[in-house]
């Protein structure tokens, strides 16, 4: 079938690439005509330089994939592509959006007739080669007119082992797509799946640090401490040089934490072991704050979830002004000076 | 070669069988004669009723795998084992030992000149099948010395992919064990694995539980707080009824969340969306407390791991008490009866 | 001057009495007229029993307090008195109101020409006493103008010593109130007023617990954990009966955590020192989660402040589906039955 | 009653003067033989050289109070002291020892008949004025002996108001000094009050931060986000100036966050608004670790009181290497650069 792209940044691109080769015919776009024109000479690939000419190419019903920056930028295409479509179209946002928006989004498509499916798209950089997980929301006829295309994005039962237990036809789920619920539904499941990313994510960092730090005992003397820092107690148990890049690649095999994060972490590991290119400033794109406002909205704890988040926040020195509050009450009860270094 | 094996529990009895799988010999002794006799008819498995017999039937130096409940158990059967055991023979501590016992214990048989290996051991009631990833600490000769036993417990290579840049002869960390340094080492980089993965169950349970409650707004009205409850502002947002079995199954497949502990979730949840079976009383058994005082010690911020294992404390209402104080600081300032339900 | 009250319950009624008590006329109302009834009978207070008749009694710029519940029937009442109103009339928001609700109506009402002021309230059931702390967001000139009624209000400054460095003119945040800035800033502060709140309560509810249980090696035999627990390693420590009311008494003179907090502890600890009256269902009440989302959205880390938020939501088992799944996970990959008991 | 001190820094000093000021007399003696001189001129104060001299100017049972870092430190003053020393004699540990010490340091000096109380010792630099709040463990007829000092060194009932229900005899917790039980108990009862005490300052410190980010809406465009970091979705809702000094102040009067630790920050507020003087580089000293090693030892959650010691570790960048993992593993899975600034 017939699938429009705007939006041929990294993630754009590869997701046409797995189309156009599972026999698909895509007609792309992007407001950057080089990356337009970098993709329209491959097979099956059309490109075009406006809404216009892209609806024009596009046989009825039109399922047009709309892969930009979620927010504003996001809102501004689909009400711009809005205007060129017509009933029974389908428009699906497989960018981060918040899932907020998703229901703006399908109440003012909806007004025109035009159907939204919201699609969580799980795969970063790998997912050209190991497929897309994705995760739909919406009407189901918009659903199951555009399942062929979300059955080739998606890497496919084979990817992974059937699980114990289901035998016979193959699920949705297993096939590595999931129409979940009403419109907003796919980008809340991602939203879920990434604030549980981020809490994996900081399971295995808070892990290596610990190891990390496990010679302490041999860079820290006995009692060292002073009135203003808790000395080491019992620096014989920290005694450990551990060779971290090893470890991570033994984890891979026969642990209960065998995981693709883990993975990814043996892979940086071994190619840097110390890590030195990065500073440790690390951004949040979005889903990890939604997932901790909804599990508030809901009254349900989050704790780890939201530790992993506010971690993120304090790597960029946003906790500054909590932590001079703090050093300022030290000095006033106790005429504590701050130390030259941690 | 030949090994003692000291427990023959669950853990004890599936190593047994992988390593004569492998043409090695195994020795065994429990305290339950039962379990002994059990095995004792299985090929190249020898059953003893006493440690000096087990001592007898081993060639030197013995290499005698210690594989019973950590604590006081553990300190006694390698008191009592010392006694019948001679210079250079080898124990293997596999159990979930404190690794600041191992200092202990090293240094207690290192007085007989016996050697102390301690043996992270990962892969739970899946291991006889998966291979046992296996962290060992101690002595260089030692571990040169059972390192065949090591092999034949751990995955091996085979079990994942190899590494992207991990080319030619094949590491001890890809077999899936690793010499991880001195005497505790192996245990402390168990210690801290299972402190991750209290931290990613956690990331997974709490993302699941979020989307468990995602249908809040069906079941609560707008606006139906009163002076003690937060209403919910926006029941709109929260409408969705998720398949969550369908939902970890989805994930295994191309989502950056793929992992074990995943898979293993998405057969709990096959086998009982509802999880009825369960009153959710989480134990924790040890390595987890030890990972957090490890950080606290080191002075490394550890609060997602520490979150988690709070959590499993708060699921066996040991907060009981602080809550009680709430309420009543609560009912003191501001009036507030404790509501009859949450 | 006058001064109009709708919403008679403990705030609003407490507030009146102190507005009187100083001099000035209060026309009351409450849709509750058994609650007009019990007051109209006092000095300087006149009952009503519509917002007709409030607005006929109060001379103009009327300057109406509203006391009700926050969120549908605090926007309620606004939007119907405001039919009652005229251009330059006052209203004043006391309750817990969201901040975002004051920047809608504050527009609502602007466009009638009438003025809002949101007006945070603390001091519970003791601000009749001890005087009410109010945080004021809004327009400069209707602030002014009601001004002597929140230094009516306000528990003025002899209710604390001054400030070291705070000679001379007495400021107006040394009188107990304060206008923070421009419309829902007053709410805004009052809500980060109430996350600080819970988590001072928290701070003390988590220590007294920790003391409460320093006898747990009393209760708890040394290495009587097993597979599925921890066991104590060290009971030894943990021999302590601590005699709890006595030691929240003991800190309120001298100690660094003197706190009003903590005086309300030691009464509620006086009157029943296990508590026993309590569940320990702790309710939250709007602000604690609105200060999370406020710290979200800003992107800084108030892990304190969250974490107290969500002991409250597991003081009320919202987090069952996740302990069930923490179970299940370990049923998996472990074996490990549930105990019956934490 | 006679009262020997060893150790003159800014407690010890301290000290000194309440109690001779009370009418007792006080021998003196600190390493730094000019803070001995510096005494010893003042009224009732004698200062000895050695503890010999100390233990010859004191009549029997001397009562020696240690005032000295903690850890080893205290621990080998206690040693050198208890050589000059007789049965019967009692030392007072003042300092901030781990109450583990304690019991240590109790069972050295029982087998030479020499008695120890624990006492922590709360008030900081304010406790000359002030008086200390003193919690006191150890054998019933040492604290007896002792009581008269602890008299003299705490605030007295005179400090606060007394709780609504304790009239009548003044109770020795009202005094502001309590035996708590046995060895270690008093520094137990400090350990957890310091854990108090870092929650506290935590939870005002982060919600201070989210006052000062309060007008983030005016530094940060909406919707200016990218793929790598969340746009804030409603700046129109972070429009605030909030002065914090003021506010400070103002919550000082009626609010339900009223505390000694609100009036010293509304001290340093009032001094430096911005607090600029401070790199927000937090030192922790000993007992807040040892209240959450505590708490996993009982097995109680305290995430509130571990995520305020944990924001210390933070602020000493002590998470670099977790916060480097983080980035490699987003720059693995998602191509993700780190961004130049936060």
């Amino acid at each position: 079938m017939q699938l429009g792209m705007i939006g041929l940044g990294r993630m754009g691109a590869n997701i046409v690439r797995r189309v156009v080769k599972d026999g698909h015919e895509c007609v792309v776009y992007d407001r950057n005509r080089d990356a337009v024109k970098a993709m329209a000479g491959e097979d099956n690939v059309t490109g075009v330089s406006s809404y216009a000419e892209l609806a024009e190419k596009l046989s009825k019903p039109r399922v047009v994939w709309v892969m930009v920056p979620a927010g504003d930028i996001t809102t501004g295409v689909i009400e711009e592509l809005a205007k060129t479509l017509d009933t029974n179209d389908i428009v699906i946002d497989g960018g981060n959006s918040y899932y907020r928006d998703d229901i703006k989004h399908a109440q003012m498509l909806a007004d025109k007739g035009i159907r939204l499916l919201d699609c969580g798209t799980s795969g970063g950089v790998w997912g050209r080669e190991r497929g897309y997980c994705l995760m739909v929301g919406g009407d189901d006829d918009a659903f199951n007119h555009a399942e062929p295309i979300f059955a080739t994005v998606a890497p496919g039962v084979d990817a992974a082992p059937r699980t114990p237990g289901r035998d016979g036809e193959v699920a949705q789920s297993e096939k590595g797509y999931l129409h979940c619920g009403s419109a907003g539904s796919g980008h809340f499941v991602k939203m879920v799946h990434n604030g549980i990313e981020y809490g994996m994510m900081a399971s295995l960092a808070e892990g290596l640090n610990i190891l990390r730090n496990a010679d302490i005992g041999t860079r820290i003397q006995k009692g060292q401490g002073d009135a203003e820092t808790a000395p080491l107690a019992n620096p014989e148990y920290y005694q450990y040089n551990i060779n971290i890049p090893d470890v991570t690649e033994l984890w891979r095999r026969g642990s209960v934490i065998e995981s693709w994060l883990l993975d990814l972490t043996a892979i940086a590991l071994h190619q840097a072991p110390d890590l030195k290119e990065f500073a440790g400033h690390v951004s949040d794109s979005g889903e990890g704050r939604w997932t901790c406002i909804a599990a508030i909205d809901e009254g349900v704890p989050a704790p780890v979830l939201t530790s992993a988040l506010y971690s993120r926040f304090a790597s960029r020195r946003l906790d500054e002004f909590a932590d001079k509050a703090l050093s300022a009450m030290r000095k006033q009860f106790g005429g504590h000076d701050e130390k030259a270094s941690g």
